[in-house]
């Protein structure tokens, strides 16, 4: 897994590669994940429904044998521009130490399926060959 | 073609899947689908375009020579929550019966490129190694 | 690569495909991009924000040794329908003369990163086996 981060484009935002460059074996896609607790309790804010939702993520992708260096490209919606920095700061903590950081889009959305909700993260994942 | 489904968090919302893991020989990424019927009407309601996309992303699959099973994972989105139970109903009988439900992500966004449409469908596919 | 364009579905509304074959070797997944120059300005409209994003994806590309003809799918976001014909121009010029055209999904979204940005734009490309 190779980062692409040509020199003639503004560096990324954030602690993210530009693009990724895998020769895959196998892929993992997971769902949209949301930030609901193990005891079914939504907490309040981005920062730490996300921290749930990358839990869950780590969570899935160990099923398949891989980790979040496996990480292709991190999808991430929320509900309003407040809450970037609280994803952001999650995704950053999540992503810290990361030999290749992943790809990364994030978007501003009107909702997700309960309106407690405030952030949704789905990734696509890879095992090189 | 394997679901991904940790006990550790909390069972997916609907009939999916967590995450896939798959081997892919051959990947098949549709455009997203709108609810334009074959004589160029708009059907009302969520679930009706719905069926429409679903049965347009069959057709796509089949001229791979592919079909429903294999969807690794489903990207809808909707243009309010009035909309996601219509979208789960149809999604809900567009899957059923599979051995291995593909993973999804639902969002809700401003819209599409016309007002009428009120969700928008598209899939990653793959056939196995 | 190859289109996949049934005849018993309405066809593609604009240029691109409803959905890609690919063997796939390599794959390679680009952030989204936003339409910030190289002098750090972010110029006015859809259109001339595409451009950037576009020719960022080239450049990603062109880290891996591909080019636009890799594209499986562009995912775009606009954050008003009244952007979808400046992203549209520019979609259409940057697909000109492909032998296959990507699947393509466009959707209306809140926002970005900053408010000044009006369109984000993320690829799948890969190259064949």
């Amino acid at each position: 897994m190779k980062a692409l981060k040509p020199d003639t484009i503004a560096p990324p935002f954030a602690a993210y590669s530009h693009g990724i460059d895998v020769t895959a074996k196998r892929l993992v896609a997971t769902s949209g994940q949301l930030g609901l607790a193990a005891d079914g309790s939504i907490p309040e804010g981005a920062e730490a429904q996300a921290d749930i939702c990358l839990a869950n993520i780590d969570a899935i992708l160990a099923e398949a044998g891989l980790d979040r260096a496996n990480i292709i490209r991190l999808n991430a919606f929320v509900t309003g521009r407040e809450h970037m920095a609280g994803y952001m700061a999650a995704r950053d903590r999540y992503l810290e130490g990361l030999p290749v950081l992943p790809a990364s889009t994030l978007v501003i959305v009107s909702g997700f399926t309960c309106p407690e909700f405030v952030v949704e993260i789905e990734v696509l994942a890879a095992e090189n060959a």
